[in-house]
């Protein structure tokens, strides 16, 4: 029988679970770190670095908001198997999970520790060497490999049935797509950008491209996605990479896994810029967020292409297909990361990148250049060819704001 | 315990139906229509035209192919189930549905004699004045009520999950857009285009666009399509029309639908001028099936927008999205069209408009204006605006293959 669970019910349960000696010394930590779950640590407080486990449930709501915000139990479900799956394509790339409860909506698995969330590196400047090609190839591998490309027809439409999440797809639908455009009241934002609000709610093709992005989120079965691959579901250190939390898993479209990563990296450029430092310092590290920008996609790029050539269904031609796809995939990640840019300033959930400026009147620059920036990466999305399309749409939104 | 019925099971079947008076005398007689499944009339002899009952049952197999082709007994369900959600939107287009037994596979259902096959109408030049309005509501009504348009996201994945569909899914992946195009067992062809098949499958521009609107078919889940919907699956009189045979029905892209039914009025539309007749007959019939292609794309067209208009969720924006949301709809039908008038002269099933035509070197004619119109509505399609523009493609197909 379903029960939420405090320190000690966690507690008891990882001392149940035989994942420690019985004699060994238990301790447990509230992390409070999570928007919408409980996630307590257990470990052995004399060897805390190794011996030590995650405890995370799923409660009926989201945890943030409260009651009103009703969240299914499911979503253990699906991050767990979200996980399987994961696992299998990218070992290194994802938290071992020790146990999944279904009854209790709680996964036991390995504490990260002490890698860090990846968009408080940001934060502080650190430099991640192998980020950019761990998530490229994170991508390429979960994307490819659960596509029609690779999967039989028949196991395919058996994922998509396997990840049907409609209540946690209905959030994103909700707070990325519908709500940041229309008077709700959820969105939320700096009110020194009124004005600059009001204008993208009026913008009547903005509003109709934005649709088409949700159409493209709620019909296209691409691929089993993270779907919510921001860089604060990325936990990280300077030698390696893990990606966390894919209670969003369903089967959607591909570029929007790659959309919403570029758009959090576009918002960490952003923030960049209003950071107490040395320019240079900023200059430097902006440049560094460029670079890994091209380098995810780069490198997703030509992990995908590999793939096709080597293990797609025979059936499925190479080039000239190939090409097109990739091409257009980039166009369609480009308009899902243009929303994601747009929402976390005008919606419900915000970024610590943006939220952090503490000068009201500087984050409203900050929160201009990300709108303009979501706004032309929609809008001249069919005009993108390349990765560093993209980096120069973020740099004239920037020019732009700083200039009028 | 699954069996499958002879004559006698199924006149025993509905004699235990209550469907008649326990005194009614019965008959039974095998239609052996069906390319798929057995097809018997069970009814009344001294009232056969208003005491008539059809029993559809499932076979494990494709009847007309034989246990070398299995086709999963579960498309008995998704037929009833279909014909459910069809009758809720156009109750007058669809055969009553008197009983589902899922034990069984088995389906009884409306005698629609005297209506016949619209193919067979077509071939011998009937004009029907209903038709192109009903197919055009059909689809329009169909299409929009099952859609995110209409539904709401949660009923929306339900409906996915209900209407998963992977055995008979695979059959039109297979026959309409994979097997053409390769060199495959089960592709026949008249000898005498020989040289045009094999170029067709040396085209590289066209499998690339062909794999592009097989990943579509597989990867879009738009509305609950119909999924087989050409002139076989209509059942038709010059006072009504029937839309039958909805076992292929899952959640697809909704240009497969319009898309396969303006294919086959292309097809009726091609064999006209081979027919044994006048030409100022053929001539008129031609323009009456030009006009029906015109009428039932514009009354889905209109019947589609005036439901976004009225009953659209209030998220969906209206114009402009509206106007582009169609206007990509009718260029992808083209395509999806393409490939079903290319696969009915190359693939496996061919149809009755070209299979009649006697003389082998008139069909090979005929045949070669059904590749090219194919060809052109895929490779052009990005090219159209209206349903016009689909006409003078085959048109000009026509006097391309007439001239050469």
């Amino acid at each position: 029988m379903y029960r939420p669970f405090q320190l000690e019910d966690a507690k008891a349960y990882v001392r149940q679970s035989s994942l420690f000696a019985p004699d060994e010394p238990l301790e447990a930590q509230d992390l409070a770190d999570g928007n919408v779950n409980y996630v307590y640590r257990v470990y052995n407080p004399a060897r805390p670095d190794d011996r030590s486990v995650i405890v995370k449930q799923a409660l009926p709501y989201a945890r943030i908001v409260g009651e009103s915000f009703p969240m299914p139990l499911d979503r253990a479900r699906i991050e767990s198997r979200a996980l399987e799956v994961e696992k299998t394509y990218c070992p290194d790339l994802v938290p071992r999970v020790y146990r999944y409860d279904p009854e209790m909506a709680l996964t036991l698995m390995e504490d990260l520790r002490p890698r860090i969330i990846m968009r408080a590196g940001l934060i502080h400047q650190v430099r991640y060497p192998r980020f950019a090609q761990d998530l490229g190839r994170f991508m390429a591998r979960t994307l490819f490999f659960t596509s029609d490309l690779s999967l039989d027809s028949d196991a395919k439409k058996r994922q998509v049935v396997e990840f049907t999440n409609p209540g946690l797809c209905k959030v994103t639908e909700d707070l990325v797509f519908t709500h940041p455009l229309v008077d709700h009241p959820g969105n939320r934002w700096n009110p020194l950008i009124e004005g600059d609000v009001r204008r993208l709610q009026k913008d009547e093709l903005l509003r109709a491209e934005v649709a088409d992005l949700k159409m493209a989120f709620m019909t296209r079965a691409e691929a089993l996605l993270h779907a919510d691959l921001h860089t604060g579901s990325i936990m990280i250190s300077e030698q390696d990479t893990k990606v966390i939390d894919p209670e969003f898993a369903f089967v959607g479209p591909m570029s929007f896994d790659i959309g919403t990563l570029l758009g959090n990296l576009a918002l960490a450029w952003i923030a960049q810029e209003f950071h107490a430092d040395d320019p240079e310092r900023r200059r430097s590290y902006r440049q560094w967020i460029e670079g890994a920008m091209r380098e995810v996609w780069e490198t997703f790029s030509r992990e995908f292409t590999a793939l096709w050539e080597e293990r797609a269904h025979p059936e499925w031609p190479r080039r000239p297909y190939r090409d097109t796809f990739l091409a257009r995939l980039l166009q369609e990640s480009a308009g899902m990361g243009g929303a994601e840019l747009i929402r976390r300033v005008v919606g419900l959930a915000h970024v610590m990148d943006l939220e952090s400026i503490p000068d009201g009147e500087r984050r409203a620059v900050a929160e201009r250049m990300a709108i303009s920036a979501g706004r032309t990466w929609i809008m001249e999305r069919r005009g993108v060819h390349s990765v560093d399309d993209l980096v120069a749409l973020v740099r004239t939104a920037r020019d732009t704001v700083l200039a009028a």
